[in-house]
């Protein structure tokens, strides 16, 4: 999986000590922006063809709270692709134990700026095998 | 279900136009607290006993975006209660039309404030008492 | 002042158990948005006019900390008012005790939607006067 | 001055289309922290000796604004040193076009854990010598 690293931050903790839950969906984001840039087609890229991933639903199991100034990798991939949507899949992991804080999936709807449902791969064909090209690559490994 | 009233912030919206997604989690947990306080037993009240529900896990469906300045309905209630953990589920709403924006679930340890867990209905048994009387009323209603 | 009350939220928390100190700019956003409100023109309102009031500056002094769960009010008023921008100042204090946590201003600018300055008196002149209104009202009070 | 470079995410951004203005508060904060890592005392560490630097007070001018997916580069240094308080400045830049987006002051005291202060100097002088050192090197140069 493609692996971005962060650390957390000051503002990110919560009184419980440790990382607040709702900051690891946006480490998600985090992580999803990075790997399509790394990919060679940055989000913003995107949407300057009218394009955006809204999504449809997020889930996250918390396994082990990160804490403050912690390094954290966040690792994800596609693992599922069609003509209207894809789910992606999350690991976020302590950096120097490799210990795993929190798992959690993302699925993303297809549309254009007015969030209106827009036929991929018809419409922006080079936006499609992008994703098909990431998704046949890192799908079903470990 | 339990409502809270809440108002969608300019600090809650996106570039997309809309409150952010991750920032849904955040009003799950503001409908969380205004329910226990609701029922009589404010969650600062159960820090005071060594107590906190951490977060195992959390889930959200988008169905449609919450738009700046509205005002937002967050229901929920209990839907599982074990002796070691529970469930909450959420629908947040538009107050104005009723309109449902997001659907959830969380569930939730219980733990001291060190994070390790405890035997609820032994150590605490007032708060369990609570979240059962809870449960009883809400699990299962519409 | 016109005052808006809130409660300081888990997520608005950090690990020094306290509100972190970006979260009351924030709150004075929030109260700055109930003002307007209150005083008959929503600030969603002016924006279906091709106008907003992009921040200029901000500064906050903190006085004591806000703690979890507890109520706050924000009070706000206009302490000044040109033909292209505005000051507004905020206090923030303990709902219970009346304590001051934080005070504070800012500096708006009159600009449409793609933030080009706008002569705010002739172009909007309705909004000019709701703005003289406020000041006159509130501008020179304790 | 120190520069720490980080992204605008897209959860850093609000409606109007830019980094919602609270945000450059929060990359004050990152910058601060990486300058004092990068100087060989992170924070992290100086908690551990039962001492934090609160905030006191934050300014933030808004110049030009940053925009989703762009690279920021955040420089800061001490400005002002007393055995009570610091102070700090900041500037917050374009990493392309080395524009200036916002820049900034913050003042912090010197305390223990339980936020009462504490006279650094003669409790944590190795402390007290870093922060000089950092001073002495950065405080008046551009």
């Amino acid at each position: 999986m493609f692996e971005t690293v962060a650390r957390v931050q000051y503002f990110d903790t919560d009184k419980m000590m440790v990382m607040h839950h709702a900051n690891y969906i946006r480490y998600f984001e985090m992580g999803r922006t990075e790997y399509l840039r790394s990919e060679g087609m940055p989000y913003s890229e995107m949407e300057k063809n009218d394009f955006q991933i809204p999504i449809l639903s997020v889930e996250a199991e918390y396994k082990d709270p990160a804490v403050y100034d912690e390094e954290i990798v966040i690792a994800c991939r596609i693992t599922k692709l069609s003509y209207a949507s894809m789910e992606m899949e999350y690991e976020i992991r302590s950096k120097e134990s490799g210990k795993l804080h929190v798992k959690g999936k993302s699925r993303h709807g297809f549309t254009n700026q007015a969030l209106k449902p827009i036929p991929l791969k018809k419409k922006l064909p080079e936006i499609y095998e992008f994703f098909s090209r990431l998704y046949e690559k890192d799908c079903c490994t470990d």
